[in-house]
């Protein structure tokens, strides 16, 4: 039976029924009783907080500070920007009363309808509107600018189709909202946070992605431009991992925050906002794993290693035990997270293989025979090849493993991404390529009305305009019109 | 101009007053455009993640991990526990509606009528019911337990009238919700946390608290015991710092959630849940500061030395830097945060001040005569002095000086308390004595009634029966009825 719970779906079955029995049996996440929010379970948490810890930490190097708006914006403050009131507005979660009362028949509660708030609040989808009115405030002249703010919260955007990490109604994230006194800084901004989101993607979750710039009609609500990391998932579908918004002074003349420059002038002030959110667990997942379950990067595992005993007597697991201690002392002092299972009500067979689905980094073995010879079984979860090694040195060679599992789950996501980008001209290759998934590089014509036509003919949108590569102009693979250069197609996420 | 800014109003001319200003003034948080919802600033939340790190550190230690449930909680799920529903059902935010549409009018934005939730949702105040409806299914076998989980989280409490930090509609805090197969072990994590809690505030807020037990009244609505810690404010006035509640089988019961215990019987799951909020940024606050501004304990300030160079040549400010980027890699080798205001437009009296408003443990001027001579000035926010000081060894000086003031703050608030704790037995003098403030030990009969009597005669509360202390049994200083240790009232926050 255990064995059986721990089975997924295969990929090549169906590959979204194998992501949805990888969260719910890795114990990363489920779905809660209210709908659309997902119960984030400890282990899952765990990953998500190293990556909140590595990527706070990134932001702090870059200036910013981290604060706390409100959760609730006031309806009106979202009609202030017109395009974002289109973006944002409507799906969302409404609270409209304040107070609940016993219900006449004694069944409970109900909402007291003389609690009826004179303005309705939205639990904030993003939070741009309540932030620029609190900016007001805080500037006045160029000397406090800029304004570099980061902060950590929950967001609610009523999606109808929810799927854990990947889209949820409620979700974790942090957003990044700043300030400046010039339109270069803010851009620069833009970028620097951009290239801060990649870094990140690349040295920590192990997945390779493309820098980009959003089409127009793919930008952010409010944004004049949108700048993405775009990664590729086994399936062949890309998957939007972090944007970065240069918002011009779309907020700042919404919400009529100017400073005195140092001519004298009173002006608009220049923002930008980026954020990433609990969907890079998704992309973290889909990124690496396999029929076995979950392969994590070594710096974003829970623990890095797991030491499962091998013992026929009471006697044999204490001298393990023993051994054990010491082993794991060495790999604490050299930073390494180790966990002892020495569990006696589950067999080393199923702990085995409870750590694959885990993804667990490396598995220790060891039994009576390994304590005589002076050994360890030593098993990668990125390759499932195992090896017998002297338990002696094994911390540093521990060490050195956890680097090269690092880099090679890169290269092979590398790999992967390589052979799946193509290079497309005429439009029906187009149609018949992007049936096999991946990327693919091709001329555009510029128009949102051929952008539309092609995501509505072959479901495939512009992931973005990539900042390196191929520069060179060509004719759109659909109209024949003039293109600045390759864009990247997908289907995504 | 910069002076009056930065002025306090006296917190001998009113307290609340100093307070409101000093939050303000040091940058700490503000009022948002949301009633009742406050914006932390950074250098308020830098404190706060301060606390936050060193709490999570410590609930880790004692094995808890951390996992995120959702924001919403189903109305009918209040109803379930019949005290909690009563507690916490009444004041706060519901969802009523999940869309938004244009209003005809072109105004703006509408509730669309059409979107309404078969089921309000509520804001969570607390998260017990969504948890244990969630526990409901990870527990089948007293294997799956203990469970030990904390989240970080922002609730909402719909109150009327809110102060900064002390009494917000949202407010950040983190909840530990744990299931146990034991009464004992359930009533052992309840005490173990608020030891946790009264250790986090005697050593890194500088705070002495009374550990104590709450009163029947004075309980958590749902919990069969509440434990708490209380501070005394320097206005003679006690403050609820955190609170460890032991939950019995309250919302087991609710909920259904048993287990098959190893005797093969199914039982009702045992519960515990704790919390501390960013009201203990009110409780710092208040424990501390001076008529100059705040006063943080080394460990917790956001930076724990100031650097204000002083110089009247572009020449001379370059040689002081110069000496200053030593110092400043000697005192982070040593763990010590430090910042360098080397800010041209910004003179050092301006300097002082602000650093002393902000509370930053320790000033370090260096001026020109300083460089030739080899010393620096060296000042301490908790007793405002200052000396000259050998350059030569300041970094060691620094560390051990960091160490004095958080022991110095943490003594000065002690002696505080002591003289503030007074031992009363007769009534009369209970209420004579209330209205100067301060902790009052006396006798109680142990009813509701007698309490609920003190309270409105006198404003004053039980805020504990101490856990430690005098427990020798007297008579209710107000009925004479026995009792059988004395308890701790208060007028509190």
């Amino acid at each position: 039976m255990a064995k059986e719970l721990k089975e997924l779906t295969s990929r090549s079955v169906s590959y979204s029924q194998w992501y949805q029995d990888l969260v719910i049996k890795a114990d990363l996440a489920e779905n809660s009783a209210v709908r659309g929010c997902m119960v984030i379970k400890p282990y899952g948490y765990a990953i998500w907080e190293k990556m909140q810890r590595y990527l706070d930490d990134m932001f702090k190097e870059t200036g910013h500070s981290n604060a706390y708006f409100p959760l609730f914006i006031p309806k009106s403050y979202l009609s202030r920007e017109a395009e974002h009131v289109e973006g944002f507005a409507k799906e969302c979660a409404v609270v409209t009363h304040y107070r609940l009362k016993n219900a006449p028949d004694g069944s409970g509660v109900v909402v007291d309808p003389q609690a009826k708030l004179d303005e309705e609040l939205i639990v904030r989808p993003t939070s741009e509107t309540i932030i620029w009115s609190t900016y007001k405030n805080w500037i006045q002249s160029h000397r406090d600018l800029p304004i570099l703010c980061n902060q950590w919260a929950n967001v609610v955007r009523w999606e109808m189709r929810t799927r854990l990490f990947l889209r949820t109604a409620e979700f974790l994230w942090q957003e990044g909202h700043t300030a400046h006194a010039t339109k270069e800084e803010a851009e620069e901004e833009t970028k620097r946070m951009l290239e801060v989101y990649a870094t990140f993607a690349e040295e920590y979750m192990a997945m390779p992605v493309v820098r980009g710039v959003k089409s127009a009609s793919e930008r952010f609500a409010g944004a004049l431009d949108t700048y993405t990391i775009e990664g590729l998932m086994q399936d062949g579908k890309a998957l939007q991992c972090g944007t970065s918004h240069f918002l011009g002074q779309n907020f700042a003349k919404a919400f009529n925050v100017t400073f005195a420059d140092k001519d004298g002038e009173q002006k608009y002030v220049w923002a930008t906002s980026w954020g990433v959110s609990t969907r890079l667990m998704g992309a973290l997942i889909m990124s690496h794993s396999d029929d076995n379950g979950l392969v994590l990067p070594p710096k974003l595992a829970p623990y890095q290693v797991v030491i499962v005993p091998i013992y026929k007597s009471e006697e044999q697991r204490t001298a393990i035990t023993e051994k054990v201690e010491g082993l794991m002392a060495e790999l604490k002092a050299l930073g390494i997270s180790v966990k002892y299972d020495n569990n006696d009500a589950k067999k080393p067979g199923w702990k085995f293989s409870e750590y694959e689905l885990k993804g667990v980094p490396v598995r220790l073995a060891i039994g009576a025979r390994d304590l005589e010879n002076g050994t360890v079984e030593i098993a990668r979860r990125d390759t499932l090849s195992k090896e017998t090694m002297p338990l002696e040195g094994i911390a540093r060679h521990i060490e050195a493993l956890l680097k090269d599992i690092q880099s090679n789950i890169y290269n092979k996501a590398l790999k992967y991404r390589e052979e799946h980008t193509i290079t497309v001209d005429s439009y029906d290759e187009f149609k018949e390529k992007i049936e096999e998934g991946g990327f693919i590089l091709a001329h555009w014509d510029g128009t949102p009305e051929t952008e539309a036509l092609v995501k509505e003919e072959t479901k495939a949108t512009i992931r973005c305009i990539p900042l390196a590569g191929d520069k060179t102009p060509g004719k759109c693979m659909v109209t024949g019109k003039p293109s600045a250069c390759r864009v990247l197609f997908a289907r995504a996420y």
